[in-house]
């Protein structure tokens, strides 16, 4: 592993990184960490209503998701931003894709990864790009693929947090506290002007994690207080010196 | 929480303990952790087969394996060992010995708790314990039971490795690297006489968890190398400031 | 919504919307609903057995299949059946086909959609068929998505009973009283000259979620009386104003 | 069934019905719906934190307790308010107290009951509660049950909403619309002295349940606006003459 | 083992073991196996409805159920009926009624085992009852309870099929063809006469099952004839010499 | 079915019939059954670390994979090798690689199948293949897919054990002991020079099956002895003639 942490969130549509996990990307990057973000879409068709019905093109609008996915990219202190720019609703990747993804993942060599729950209904794109998340991890490890490259380690799959937890099957196991960097996402948020509706929603969401927070490290009995929280469901196991 | 960590086991029958959290113990204990083991039992009944067959008394059953139980704490640097001596096969608990168990819960302040899975259709009583651990631990966080007494936090439950681990839906989340202690734990194991078959037994679990701790570490590109490990499973999420 | 109610059958083979949701197609069309069933294959490999023992060619299946289809579901008062004619031992969807399935979907605009349930271990065109109609759900809501036209809103998606509801992980929650048109049904069953042994294993089907219906509207005590009923499995929670 | 229809709320302290339910009590009961709250226990000892650093003496508490709950159900506009004050922290029901359950079912004829989650890690009461809400049902039922009583029906059992859904296992299915009674369920939390922190986060959760109302009965296409809602999960499949 | 097979069915109420494996009792009692019925109560409150409508008093209630009881075992060759008279709705047992089921498993010394599914919402003393038979198999397997006696060795665990299977969670993994005892089965159905709706419904089932047989040993190429079957699902995994 | 036993393997990568199921296919092999071995790929990508270290080729490194896994499937005895040298990491079929695999389980017409676990975070081939299994076994099954040919039966398809069975949620049903053939097992593992580390743990993984064979045989009492084991998940009920 490099001396410098680095960590790589793997994003369906172009926003999904701001609402799931803006909070975890703005706290690394204040601690040193490099923090890749891959779009693999602008979610242009899927999840840009606004824009539509103002009537802008195709281009228009994956123009305008670019842009403000750039802008909260800035403003969370990502170290860069890889759009793939392959098209959603539905997304979807071929070997070709997969191995650019996989060039990506070995290029940051992340201390951990980060993509969507296994599951969800509504949104297929979202438990595909997980699904190809793994597949790209493993490949990733691969010795006889590029020999001669730095393959991957083991670094952990985070699931950030889908719209509707409960139908996602998704069960948070790690909450982050993310008060410190609050400023931060509540602006990368409102660089997403498509979604306004959506500013308030995820504030609530991280009120209500940092709730979670403080009963989960000591309750009414020592509990550290805590203003605003993400949490996160592990794919792998950890590994520790300690308990 | 106290200056000294602390940390409580509960164990539904004398040797549990052992077979299953004996590395985490020592392991905590050499690092100045006080561990606390409550037996609940002494697995007399069911658990001491060979001493049965010798024709041993009732009496006699509980005087060895509470001896055993003495003598594997001591190797492992055990803090303390409660034996509730509350009967097995099956086990059970009045209100007063669950108040009992709170009691030695607030008297721990324990940083965190084990038990047993929650599911073992082979051996009731410890899903049972698992049950109790949980009511027991809220009732430690209640302000109203024995008031002006020391509340409990949310300490984490881990539940230790049952035997046949797949038939009890166990799925462990952290593995602990016990290769520093592997020694005491295995003489701790040798303090039961009457499981003599268990002894190789579970020093393949350890070897078999060091190669998954080795894996989820980093496996072939920079897993940490590791000798001996332990696994266990999380109930409640965690609370961090980094990932 | 449009003031006439619609509904979706997305079937992966010719004959799944007689045996599975029949009764519901019925009912729902005399209640002035148009109903329209997609058949995405003729089951023509897979769920033909007698015509091939018989010696006909592919052709010849397909042509008797899409006749006993067709046959079906003019008894049973579909507003229209549309075959995707596709192929199945596996059913296989190009980008193409799937976009022609949220053609249909769009064009319907239907009030709740069906489909199989989500695992079948013995039929894989099952249960790709379901992921299938989330997907083309998803795609049909986007407003980039041939934008212009009206995008759908959130119609249920109903899973229709599978053969062995057990091993499928298939659970009903909701019991439909089709008694009122099961005359209907059982003559659709009829068409199915494929499958005799079907027609009375169906019939019994109905009887026993008619004795389900009747235990969960009231059981012993006001229980309603019905005499043949079908169960489904609701995707998405349902949104009401009274419970 | 009767004429009018009722509700049973089963509720294992006394501020859960407020918290969890509040909104479906004062809708049910301005459409005319006679509601009964259960409360099995004060919450006396476990959730009356501020009470006990007053230093208010276990009657002080559940006289405290008990008088918020009762302008909690008036302000709901409760049909009756019933205190069964069995303890909590452990909660436990004797025969007679499960019979004095029976009793209380019967009297109500409920169209419908409600009460926790099926699993709860963090307060065993609750899905203590919930096994005993389903086993009182069972009991209601049995025409050998103080024979010439009139026996229950078998009404739907909706699992209200618990503090941390996901780690209860909680899905919700059916999302109610409680906007036009939301003052009066703000005003029944604030009748909650003793848990100021949770007014917030209560309403928190309304707002997010009504963005869940709003996606699932139509979304960006159709969905009926909700500024407030609850969310419940159903334990038994439901019986309809429409889909 | 013996050198005679036995096997023990454990049945919350009496009729229990004649829907859910009446024809398992007659096969094996016809191949010379000893099978024990054990009835933990009579279902005198909660399944005896129209007795109770009759206005039979309790003591009725039961002598004629153990009558039923009695002439069905006598029916399907059960070697032995035990009532233990306990009681229903709910059903309850003390450590002495356990014990004096341990009596009987170790009296039995069952090859096999059978009880209900692990969860049935509907009806509590089902689950009740297979908690308890799986507390008192691991009793029964204890070398301290009652040193001197012969423990039981390692027999599998069956659950027969609940009413309503799907609701249950309930996956049969083992069907018995049951054709060759088929009339004794339903003779002993109809020794039940409070329960004569029942009768069609579970020969129904267990025509059902028979098409569930034929297709899991070969379907439609080679799929051995069955008429009638019945379904189980084992607790414990098997050990084998060949697969 | 034919006179002679026949079974198919099917294996993502070469080596993995080994480790998984060397013992079932030997001891079936001794027995007469003929088995079949389909090695899809033969790992040289994600499976051959060391020789890519080593500085070999591609087709250097899949020539001794191959050589590899012909000499290990020899000294278990099995009938046919079939090497499909699809590629791994990821490991994927286009129709006509599905139908070659379709026209290899027609001709073995297997009496039992095998594959992988149905969920493998850490390796997407493993899940992948066992999908492949399942939808080549329905392909096989249909009469009009090349129409004249012997259809398949309706084969029982076991998960083999994969390496970090806790992650996968694979549950054994059945355990097999392989005792007769462990020699056979330990010289096939022998061939796999490129993963030495990997003897040891599988030995170890055989001997603690062999324990659960022991307990699920009859435990403490009764229970057969047992050195070495393979423990392996059923995907489809089983019927039988007697429990």
């Amino acid at each position: 592993m490099a001396d410098v942490r680095t960590a790589l969130i793997i994003s369906a549509h172009a926003a999904d990184f701001v609402w799931r996990c803006g909070g975890a990307i703005a706290l690394h990057a204040e601690m040193g960490c490099e923090v890749t973000v891959a779009c693999l879409s602008f979610g242009e068709r899927g999840e840009s209503a606004r824009l539509w019905k103002d009537g802008k093109s195709l281009q228009e609008v994956k123009d305008i998701r670019r842009g403000e996915a750039e802008a909260a990219a800035t403003v969370l202190g990502a170290h860069r931003l890889e759009c793939f720019d392959l098209g959603d609703y539905p997304l979807h990747l071929e070997k070709e894709d997969k191995f650019r993804l996989v060039d990506l993942i070995r290029a940051v060599q992340p201390s951990f990864m980060m993509s969507h729950s296994q599951y969800d209904p509504y949104n297929t794109d979202h438990m595909y790009m997980t699904q190809i998340a793994l597949e790209a991890r493993m490949i990733a490890q691969a010795w006889g693929h590029n020999p001669g490259e730095n393959v991957l380690g083991a670094p952990q799959l985070y699931l950030f947090e889908p719209h509707q937890t409960e139908q996602m099957g998704w069960k948070p196991d790690v909450f982050l506290d993310i008060t410190p960097v609050w400023d931060k996402k509540r602006k990368a948020m409102e660089c997403m002007n498509g979604q306004v509706h959506l500013w308030e929603y995820y504030t609530r969401v991280a009120q209500q994690r940092a709730n979670h927070f403080k009963r989960n490290s000591g309750g009414m009995s020592g509990g550290r207080d805590c203003k605003f929280a993400e949490g996160f469901q592990s794919v792998f196991p950890r590994t520790v010196d300690m308990l």
